[in-house]
């Protein structure tokens, strides 16, 4: 199976000149989205999680049933304000201004190994931001897993050197 | 198992006096998280969903696991401007003021049974939109799936007679 049948070219969003990498027709696709989720819980066994960080929103689609599927817990990392309870923040750069990711302070316990899930490896910005959360909650980043990789825009240099997986890869 | 022991409760958030009540407790235990989702599945089994419609964010942390687990496609409802291709837009009251979802045109198919999925019930709002825009698409309800259900706030009323399921129930 091919995922990349099932992803949505979308010119010009949400601005112009961005070509947007839609994954939704994966979603809509119950034998693409079970395989995508099978890969990934394959190629990241290695990595030995203690815990899964899953970075809001698109992101919760494809953490969650990853978590379920290798039977780890998820830590959401979500924008500023959304989680209730005591929580660290990390601010990170955008292509115009900035964003900040919290997670709770709780969600991940020292020493844990937290594997960082996300839709989509662009510059890195955001995946780096979740490490510095994992960091900050005392624990390490065992990988990263992505369902699209844009590899010209070179994230993959922002990740530390840690180990990455990402289901389909664009120039 | 009681799930009740996995949601923290967060007075006062997001404002005085609202009670918040937290999940991430529940996805932080992968006993409970994967409990939670094997009784969803099970308990809406017999309401023979053709998709599963995720509501924006915490929803898709229940509902893409669940889409996994009963090999059903889901298709995101998000707020307005995160969809990319041509969607279907529902305004909906909020205490104060409005917001709006908005789901692909293409998502679910006319005549499609589509088993809505969110964390929480609670005043039915939310529910009742996302029923809206299954209609706009051509498709019928074939049901709700909840966590969290607070009974008081009586939004079981807004959900047209459809079948609803919710794990832990709050007065």
């Amino acid at each position: 199976m091919d995922l990349r049948d099932y992803i949505r070219d979308v010119p010009n969003f949400p601005k112009p000149p961005i070509l947007f990498r839609d994954i939704t027709p994966l979603m809509g696709d119950a034998a693409a989205f079970g395989f995508a989720i099978d890969q990934l819980a394959e190629r990241c066994a290695g990595m030995s999680p203690d815990v899964l960080v899953s970075v809001e929103a698109r992101g919760f689609l494809l953490a969650a049933p990853l978590a379920y599927r290798m039977g780890k817990p998820l830590a959401p990392a979500r924008k500023p304000g959304k989680l209730p309870a005591a929580a660290h923040r990390v601010a990170y750069a955008l292509e115009y201004g900035e964003d900040a990711l919290e997670i709770h302070a709780d969600a991940i316990a020292a020493g844990q190994r937290a594997l960082i899930v996300d839709d989509l490896l662009a510059t890195g910005g955001t995946a780096a931001a979740a490490a510095a959360l994992v960091g900050r909650c005392g624990g390490e980043v065992a990988g990263y897993a992505f369902l699209v990789e844009l590899a010209g825009l070179r994230g993959r240099e922002r990740l530390g050197g840690a180990a990455a997986v990402s289901l389909v890869e664009y120039p």
